[in-house]
């Protein structure tokens, strides 16, 4: 048995409070046992922790510890609805799009701040299928944008 | 029981014909009770209502309502496969992408345009996880293009 | 009994090696009866085939190979979990993006590349639900990426 809200303590973490929604949807919502998450990006304490392009203003640590930030947000998000990340079953996919300066081509390293992330809280459970994709344009300007699926214990 | 067919009307609005293909691929694939719909833009009557960048040639007003047209059109696709909107029992996921001038940052608001519809349309049967996201570019230079996940009643 | 993998063979072609990954994730993930596989681009013989953005160095009928050749490494990922082709049920979603020159908006032709050839292998078990997209980046400046969902056989 996986105790993944210890896991994420002993890494010293901890899920924060969803993000105020930027539109007229949910967090996450459960189908069968699959839960879609909302994207999400860098908010921490009230604000984006980064705002701007990777590449340009931003660095690709600044991308990676942005897109560490979104996945949290995401976990928070399905845990809103199940309460708990024990709960989780396994990971099944995350999609990363990087607000992306014209000439920076390491989408995948920014994005590895989330799927590593993943991996060190819920280890053979966070393995999961990976799109990792560039863009000029975020809303709000966010550096990252990440969204999720994971699949939950049948009862 | 929910009659959505009854609300469309009541709203004012009624199914589009679905837009002619844009590629080799079907309108809508059931699998188990999820059904995926193909992306859609602001096809109407026969040509696309607004074409261009939102914050560019576009505002925000003509993204919304590109992003409502086009959620219809999603709409249409699901119902050529189930043939009624009273069959869906959930909507799921919608994600939208608009295609933004540089300095235009407010993509929640456009895909708006397809949230509120969908929440106008199916009530809490509509609250869906959803992503927003940036482009520079879109197939036949369209503003906004939506994409839908629902879930149909089980039998 | 429809046999996909003499139909790949009698198209002369085969699946190839799994691209090495970007990242920290896997090749594709199961859930239930659907499989969600990572994004790939036009990797071929240990390196990308095509390099660069559609419109601008890189020609339609360039983009167009280059999503035939990402979605078999789609293929090649989806049977590293299941072994064969021939136990897909159906393809349900194909998404794909594609590194466009500003004024590049025939996405669709592009990303035909992939649904074309999916038509080809599975039939009428490949008529896929299908987004297509337009961005100005993607990782390691490849010119297509594609992403897919198949369900497969329940025993």
């Amino acid at each position: 048995m996986k105790d993944f809200e210890a896991r994420l303590k002993e890494l010293g973490l901890s899920l924060p409070e969803i993000p105020p929604a930027a539109g007229a949807y949910v967090p996450a919502v459960q189908s069968g046992n699959l839960i879609f998450c909302s994207g999400q990006g860098p908010y921490k304490n009230g604000a984006f922790a980064y705002i701007g392009k990777v590449g340009d203003n931003l660095s690709l640590e600044d991308g990676y510890q942005a897109a560490r930030i979104a996945v949290l947000n995401c976990l928070a998000e399905i845990c809103s609805l199940i309460g708990s990340l024990n709960k989780i079953k396994r990971v099944v996919q995350i999609r990363g799009f990087v607000n992306s300066a014209p000439e920076f081509h390491d989408q995948p390293k920014v994005v590895n701040g989330a799927s590593e992330l993943v991996l060190d809280i819920f280890g053979d459970a966070g393995k999961h299928a990976r799109c990792a994709l560039g863009t000029s344009n975020l809303p709000m300007n966010i550096p990252v944008e990440i969204e999720m699926v994971v699949e939950i214990e049948t009862k």
